[in-house]
This record gives C-alpha cells, structure tokens and sequence, in this order.
C-alpha cells in the first residue's frame, strides 16, 4: 500500500536518497512500478536520529500533502544530516488522510513503519486494540492497522527484543484474524529502529509479500563501479532497505527473501528466517 | 473549549449567523468574550440538512484551518440553503489537529457537537471506549473526548430518546471518571439533532457549565426592534442555540439554564431539567 | 495537465458526475487513461451555480489535496444542486500547490478553468501580465499561466463576447510567446461560463491539443440504451463537456474538434472553428 | 500585522527560543500582547542556516497552520541546530493563507522577513511590481506586500550593501504610496541576513513603528542573573531581535530606537540611524 526506505551508515542528507536517486521515494510517491498501487499520494513521513543532537529521541516529519511536490520535505531533508533515517509515502486504503495516519511511527527511542496491511482489520480492530497494554493505549493517535500492530508489538517486549515483539504481534494478528474468518489476515514489510541497529521485516502469512531489498556493501559497489560518481556520496558503512531499487545497477539491490528479518548495525547487513512455517 | 450554534427555523443560508452576524462565529474563532478560551482557531466543521436533497443524511465540511480566514467556509456557507444547521470552531486542548476531530459528528441521520471536556480524559479512556458498543466501535475516526461521548450516548439509545441516551452517557462518564479518581469529569454544552427536532444540553458535574444561549422568538423580536433590518433575514420560526449571543441587542438572547436541556421543535422552543441532582 | 469537466442541464447533485461516473473525474485523478500526466493529485476545485441561490454568483470550493480521498468534496458534491458547474483536478507542472493555483477562477459571475500549458510562460509571464487591464491586475492571486491567460481574456473582453475575449488572448500569448522565441506557445482546452451559456474551447498552436469529448443528446441515448439506468439521473437537456469520457458507451462521448468552439446553451450543443489558420 | 525573531550566535536549537522560551515566539502566536493584532494564527515560518550543512543555502521551513499546536515545528525546530535563524508568526490582514505568504522569504543565501504593512498597498501594488527588476520577476510566488518590498530592496541592491537596498526599496514605496495618496505608506521591522551578519530595521513613515527589541550580552546577563539556569542555554555571543521581550527580567531586552538599522555580526551588537528625516 505504500513505499518506504530506511537508511544507516554515515551521516547523510536524507535528500540523497530521498529525492536525488534515480528512482527516488518521492519518484515512488507518483510512480511505483513494484507496488501493489502505483500512487502514494496520501501523506509521506521523514523520521531521522539527529546527528545534531545525539542521544536524542528520533525527530519525524509528517504531512498529509503528497511528497513529490512536497516543498518543505526538499528542504528538511537537504538541511538535516542523519545517521539512520527511515521515509515513508502512503497509498490509504481510504480516508482519513491525517498525520497521525503518516508512517513511522515513534515510540521513545523507537521509529515503525510498515508497507503493506491488515486483511479485515475493520472487522477485528477492536480485539486487537484490547489486546494492546492499558498503559500504551493513550498513545493510539491515528486509525491505521500499522499503528494498532506497532503497540502490539511494545505490548509484546519490542523495546526488548525486536526480533520476538514484532513476530509475537504478527502471530497475534493472525489468530484473531483467522477467528475472524480471514484467511491470510498478515501482509506486509516492516521496519523498526532504536538509533543503532535497523530491523527489516518481509513476511505474509500467504508468504506472498510485497517486495523489499537491501543495498550490496559500499566497498564492494565502488570495485564494481569504479566511475560511478554516485557512489561518491557514501560511506563504507551505508545500507539501504528500501521496497524497491532506488536505481537500476545490476548488483546494488538484492532482494530480502520471504520471512525473512534482515538486520543491519555495524556488523554490516545479515539475515534469518522470520516466522517460517 | 470551543464555541458553538445551531439554526433550526426556515432554510436559510448558513453565513447568515456565522459570517455576517454581528458576533458571527467566525468572529467567535478569533475572539470569544465569554469563552473559556478566547481563540477557537483549531479547525472548524459546518453540518448540515440540505435544503436541495430533503431526507439526506446531512452533509459535514469540516477543516484545520481557522475559521477567520478560510474561504471555502465563506463560499459553502453563502451557497447552500438549510432548515438546520449545525456550526463549530475548535480550541483544541492539544494535538492533534485533524479533520476527524472537528465537529460536528455524524451518525446516520444524526449531527452531534460539544463545547466542554471529559476532565482527566486520558486517564479511563479506554476505560471510556471499551463501554462503546461493538458495532459502533468501528465508527470512532479520532482522538476527542467529545466523540468518545457522542458514541456512548448512542450506544445508551440516543437515536431511539436523545435526552435519555445523553444522561446516560454522561452518567457514565462520571461514575468511570469518579472511580478514577476525578471530582467533575463532565462539563460543557452539547447539540443533537436528527434533522426535525433540536436537543441543546447544559451540563457540568461541578454545576459551572460552558455558557448557553437561545434566542427570542422571532415575531417577538420585530415588536421589540420594529426598525431592525437584520431580522428581515429570519422566518417567523427562524431559532438559534448558541454559546454567546451573537448581537448586543438587549432580550434577543436568553441564557439556558444550568442542568437543563432545550427542545426545539415545530412547536418552538422550550427547555426542562436534565440530570438535576 | 489536468482533466476537467463541465456540466449544464436540469439541476444536479455534481458527484453524480464526479464521483459517481465510471470514470469520474474523482477517478481521474488517480488515474486518467487519456491525460498528458496520469496523475492529477495537486489539488482539485468545484465551481457550482446554486440552484438554492438563483442569480448569485458561483460559489468555488478549491483544495490542495489529492481529490481522489478528499472527504469534503465528497460531501459538498452530494449535497448541493446545480443546473451548471465545473470540476477540475491538477496536475501541477511545479510547485507551488496552493488553493490559489487551483481551478476553477471567477470574476463576478463568471467562471473559466484550462488543461494544457503557455510554453515557456516563465520567460514571458511579465510581459502578459502587464498586458493585464490595470484594474482587473489586483484579482490575480495565483502563480499559474491559466490565471493570467483569464484575465488577459476578461482584458479584451470576454464578459461583452467569450468567443471573442480567448481569441484575442491566445493571439497574445501566441504573439508575445514566438517574440520570446517559442515555436508552439498556447495548448489546451478553456471552460468559460456565465451561468448560463457554457463555451468550451480546444485549440493549440501546433494544432495538437489535449482531448476533450461532448456527451450526446440524452433523448437519443435513451434511444440507444434504453436499459440504461444510469441515464435516469439525468434530465433531457443534460449536456458534458469532459477531458475524456465518463464511460465506455459507444457513443455517448463524442470528440469536440481541433481548433474549435463549442457552445452548450438552451438550445442545446453546437460547436463552430476557432482560432482556425 | 505578525511576530519575528531572528537569532545569531554559537549553534542553537530553535525550539530553545521559538518554544521554550518564557514568552515564546509560538506563545506569540496565539496572544502578542503588544502586538497589533495579539492572534498571529494565519501560518508561520522557520529559516534557518544549517549548522550541519556550512556554507548552504539557508533552509526554510513554512506552514499554513497556526503556529500554537504544530507538531512539525516542534519537532524540527528540536532536531536542528543553527548558528542563525529566522521565525515568524503571521497575522495577514485577509486571505490567501499560503505557504508562499508566510516569512521568511529567501533569495540564494539571504533570508527577508517583515512584521506591518505597506499602507493601500492593493491600490499601487502594480507599480511596485514593475519596479521589480524584470530577472527578479519569476521569484516573486505569493501576494504579499511583504514580498514585493524584499524584491524591490533585492533590486536597488540589497545583496551588495542592505542597508541601502532596504532603504532605497522603502523610499520608493513612499514615493509611489503618496501619489497614490497615501500619506503613511511604510510601517514595520524587517530582518535580513546572509548567514553571517543580521540587519534588523525599525521604521515607518509615520515615526510610530511596531515593537522591536534585543537582547543584551549574554556575559553581561550573567553577571546581574548569575542564577538564571534559562541562560545556561546561550553561548557568549547569543544575540536575539524580537517582536517584543521573551521574558519578563528587567534588562535582557532593549528597545531597538525609531528609524534605526541594527546590526549583530562577530563584533556585537550595535546601531545606527536609518532613514531619519
């Protein structure tokens, strides 16, 4: 239902990535060629760990307008310089078009986003907000089922292990969906952050999901591209999530396999199976 | 928190009373004499029954924007006719600040507004939201205590007896909200209507509620003020409910009670008890 | 750059049109088969003759968002009734996306709206606005070259004769456009009503314009179709003008030529050259 | 007609003095109390010279909303740090509320914003404009007064030497004001910056400009509050121009005197005459 990409390494302008590449988020926000909708026009988000102020909570953007011509996102996302950041543009399965609807979502230390949804959610909702702890459930803001499972996953010990909240929450979803007679109720790729690591999480409960690769290692793209001035802008630490190839190198976006998390810190980019059956 | 009117009478253009009455409420948005906050600029809503589709659900333009400068408001308000209508301009307590918490809301054939606050609110939420029906849960679309309320109330029969679903939704709030520790967790005044009949509640736990008004008949009226031209633009059955008066003209406003709830109707106005101690 | 719609005929609820149709214009604005750009989220206007306000002026609601979600134009178009309006989404070649920009434009009881582009317009968007009449200079509020080319319109005259009034404007533009060294300076398509008559105009300088259809006759459609239930919504001198057609009836839309006016007034549709070498 | 401020010295959140200040720009915005008007709710702006990007252009940051319950600002003017920035809450006198009307306006490395007005402006606005050299022309993207007279100073050569440019821009205001019969025609404080030093302007025609002040060295603050914990936030070379105090301790901030310039670069504060008669 929507795009989204989530950045770690050396600090960067998040424009970089956001509005230079060759197929940009903003160019995904009118054009889509991988997504399950071509337009995400309902809203975008810029969630970014200032590297002005370290140690801070995480800052987000958010706007209901559509990105591509979006003209504070040119300049927030020019102006800033960020370690980690996740962006995000939305296709709504429906109004309200609201902030409080517009990915990632924040949590403390704790950024969310997800790019998929909740089959029959409207028909289960309120036994999963139920479910979600008393005392996370004032920070419900907006109607999405991105936020509703991102308080499932705090209520299961996200800020504990990531890995083990955010499938906790999925299998959850799916209990309570399939008691509701849907049969593949989780779809969808999701990505969670506290500053340092970045989780990246591609599962469908069909094992149909929608796409999601992670860049090649820097070091290794500059021996395969030894002119590509676009390289220049990096770092050797930085990797990209993203849900579709920000360009069309061969070899610089490999694809994150089904039921998979992909987890990338300092150690550089690895993955393990996530929720298989 | 917020001021509020409502018409019912001959159809009549809405910028009647809220653009060009001497205390318009748009004039209210920007400066409420006898509000508990003299700025309303958090976003606004207009409902109405449209004149041109008899038996429609009514219609509901609602926005972000202040209401003192915004231009669709002054467009909408002068083009369509209505033999009720409900107007609102928010001082919001907080963010957020989105359509889906501007007044007024719509239940079917029903309008319903607040100016007030459940105090502690965000403390038994939940608590709050659990009592709301099931089949009506999905319905919530934002954060306000206002909504929460609204739905209550129809959850305890507001569409089958007005007055009896609002008292006991009110009563609820105050047994939940005393339990939570809250001396006077309701205040405020409130608007109901199905489109033919006009309900306007006073109420407060403590006794000190939001001010209210209603105004004199209008035959009454142009005995009084034989020269006034401004009530040329009123039919002999033309009533307002409203929070402060919209002109200086001695008697054309009358305070509505304390613990009370007016009726207006084919029959005109009159006002009884409510939830006296 | 856009797609619009116009209506005249019997009074209409407008979303019979716009949202309603299989390819409304709502639609369009996700996605228009025959457009320039396939997207036109850049904001949206409605501009409608009251059918509750006999001889006002037109009222216009414009918005920045996306019209494809936009709850108020759902409900505003649902409730007001209209004998003649216009409908409008954009495709914004740049920013800045603001109400202003929007379509469509009025003056007095006049309204005018545009799909296509003045090539090159920033390089001699100061000459054409200086050829704007010193009084009417003030009423331009925007930043589009759709505004401008309105008022150089109503500068030679369009309120005494339209036909006359864009001719004589686009010659202008043509004019001004070449001496700045533009080969094919004027494209598009021109609404312009009074409220009563309904001009639309297809004209572009290398004769390739953007599309625009006419509905046919809807005592022969009933003709044709006679199953048809959606043409009972309609009335006998029910007539469209539309950037592409509302439906895919063999028939119903019928294609307005190159360099060409078309006048939809009592005596129903007939179109004549314009502008032609 | 609206509030500002404008910082310079050692890098800075802005929330520092747009939000936590005792009498913050954001408190500002919703009760100036010497302001012309003491609601400022018609949008605002943030310019700023990125302390992570050296060398940039300045980025601005613009909403239509009001100021008081923004969440973006809050959220931006935390993350950010600044040697230098600019804020403005705007009170317009009339319609369009528009990203393109709000302050600051920029122009390559400078930023212009203004609080007052330029008397009848609507009645001569076009001979203004004309004046605006024909390559300034294009960037001239909204409809204020405000604008335009950043434009005519850009013309008379503010980038070369602003105090000449924004006087010469004045002068002719008033020259073209009083043909138009306008006696008083200039009023206001203007900011202005090219990232290293700050010009601030209090004049107007009639010698009764709005409030300016700034604030005293913040060495010298310390030795008369040497328990102040608010200044532990500002480095040795702080220095703020404001609409009116942001807080109530008796000598942090002085007057700015009638027809007076004053300048804040690495010398301090200091200044000087401008335009007196």
């Amino acid at each position: 239902m929507c795009r989204w990409l989530a950045y770690t390494g050396e600090a960067l302008a998040p424009s970089t990535l956001i509005l230079d590449a060759q197929h940009s988020v903003v160019a995904m926000s009118l054009n889509s060629p991988l997504g399950a909708e071509t337009v995400n026009g309902d809203g975008f988000g810029l969630g970014w760990y200032p590297d002005a102020a370290p140690g801070a909570e995480p800052a987000v953007f958010r706007s209901i307008e559509p990105a591509w011509h979006d003209q504070n996102l040119r300049e927030i996302s020019r102006a800033v310089r960020s370690p980690l950041f996740f962006a995000h543009v939305r296709a709504a399965a429906g109004p309200p078009i609201q902030q409080t609807n517009c990915h990632p979502f924040r949590h403390d230390r704790w950024l969310f986003m997800h790019n998929g949804s909740i089959s029959g959610f409207g028909t289960y909702k309120r036994d999963l907000v139920l479910d979600v702890d008393p005392s996370l459930y004032p920070f419900i803001q907006g109607t999405t089922d991105s936020e509703v499972l991102f308080h499932l996953a705090l209520t299961h010990g996200l800020m504990d292990d990531p890995v083990a909240g955010v499938g906790a929450a999925i299998r959850r979803v799916e209990q309570v969906g399939r008691d509701a007679g849907v049969p593949f109720p989780m779809q969808g790729t999701i990505a969670v952050s506290d500053g340092s690591t970045l989780w990246a999480f591609r599962y469908s409960t069909q094992g149909r999901s929608r796409t999601l690769f992670h860049s090649a290692d820097v070091p290794a793209l500059r021996e395969m591209y030894p002119d590509a001035a676009r390289l220049e802008a990096f770092g050797d630490r930085a990797q990209v999530v993203v849900s579709e190839p920000l360009n069309d190198l061969p070899g610089v976006f490999l694809e994150v396999p089904e039921s998979t998390v992909a987890v990338l810190d300092p150690d550089g980019y690895h993955h393990r199976e996530f929720l298989a059956a």
